[in-house]
């Protein structure tokens, strides 16, 4: 399958069967290409938390309305946002760029420097606004790499974000829940979605050209 | 190359090859990816502009830090999201599901509803930040279609919105930009980044489990 009939077969799966599991090797190529993902300035302002503990997961669901991937799947994934761009988060990025690359250049020393009187200057809000499209990336490519591993995800924005952070104690950590992603198999019967057609505005509603 | 290996290969292209042009099917198949990708109960609240007008497209390089690519790719995409959820953009999506499936389903008329009672009535700021969020998962899966195309894309944020919308007229269409993607060839002489290994935070330091 290339890319496009892979994002054609995947899809919200409503019901996942509870009693096949992920294997850990997957969720691992699921997270790496949500950690390969590009984001602004190469900051990777967000985390991802793989919640399997059955208690937790229950907690979660009653604040996500309940709905049940959050339990049946095998795997929840939280994606979390820094809330905040602050100098030190800057600097470990830059340093660790200059760790790897064996050198320090100037261009890119400025460049720390300009984001150093910027972000940190700005309102928490705004960061962690723009920290959240960041994730999105992220969350972007976790489904993509989760439908090449034929395993099944349902991206989630349909959850109380600060009772979630209150579960996973996010906020001490200087991170906000943004969305939730639960992995597992579809199971077809007891799925109303599963055999219902994708919908999308078609091209020439989505697409405009400046020639 | 498997998925991984398609986000190693990618980079934020800093110098591109002005004379080669990506053929038109590699960018109806990258544009096509962020069409299918999903998003927040299916409302795909943004737009993809492909500019290859080279006057625009100098006017745009001028408001966005005068980065190169911006004229020297082939093409210009431009992300532009919903201003604001109207009711009249929220019933379309599911007047056109409804058309596609063939049917009307209490359920679906009840979400239909609720978003009908919840979204028109939040600021258009928090609408539109909410969609430029879906905007970015639509960014992302045009970025891994590139990268499949072996098509260089480099993802920008660092321009004059304002400016933006006004060169393309997108508030008139109730759009705001929020990121650019040009996409052409790398030129490896003159690209100080293309040699330069792949910077991310270790995985201990993305990742963590609640078992």
């Amino acid at each position: 399958m290339d890319l496009h009939q892979r994002l054609q077969w995947r899809y919200a799966t409503k019901k996942m069967d509870p009693a096949r599991k992920v294997p850990e090797a997957a969720i691992d190529r699921i997270v790496e290409a949500a950690r390969l993902a590009p984001t602004s300035s190469g900051l990777q302002p967000f985390e991802i938390i793989v919640v399997t503990n059955a208690e937790v997961r229950e907690r979660i669901r009653a604040i996500a309305w309940n709905q049940a991937q959050v339990t049946e799947g095998s795997h929840l994934l939280v994606f979390a946002a820094w809330d905040h761009y602050t100098p030190e988060r800057i600097n470990h990025m830059f340093d660790l760029t200059n760790e790897v690359r064996g050198f320090r250049n100037e261009g890119w020393e400025n460049y720390r420097q300009m984001l150093l009187n910027s972000y940190p200057q700005r309102t928490p809000e705004v960061n962690f606004q723009h920290a959240a499209r960041q994730a999105y990336i992220g969350l972007s490519a976790a489904l993509i790499a989760a439908a090449y591993e034929e395993v099944d995800a349902t991206p989630m924005e349909g959850f109380d974000p600060e009772a979630l952070d209150g579960i996973l104690d996010l906020r001490a950590r200087g991170l906000r829940s943004v969305a939730i992603l639960p992995v597992g198999y579809r199971q077809a019967e007891g799925d109303w979605l599963v055999n219902l057609p994708k919908v999308r505005r078609p091209k020439e509603q989505f697409v405009s050209r400046v020639d």
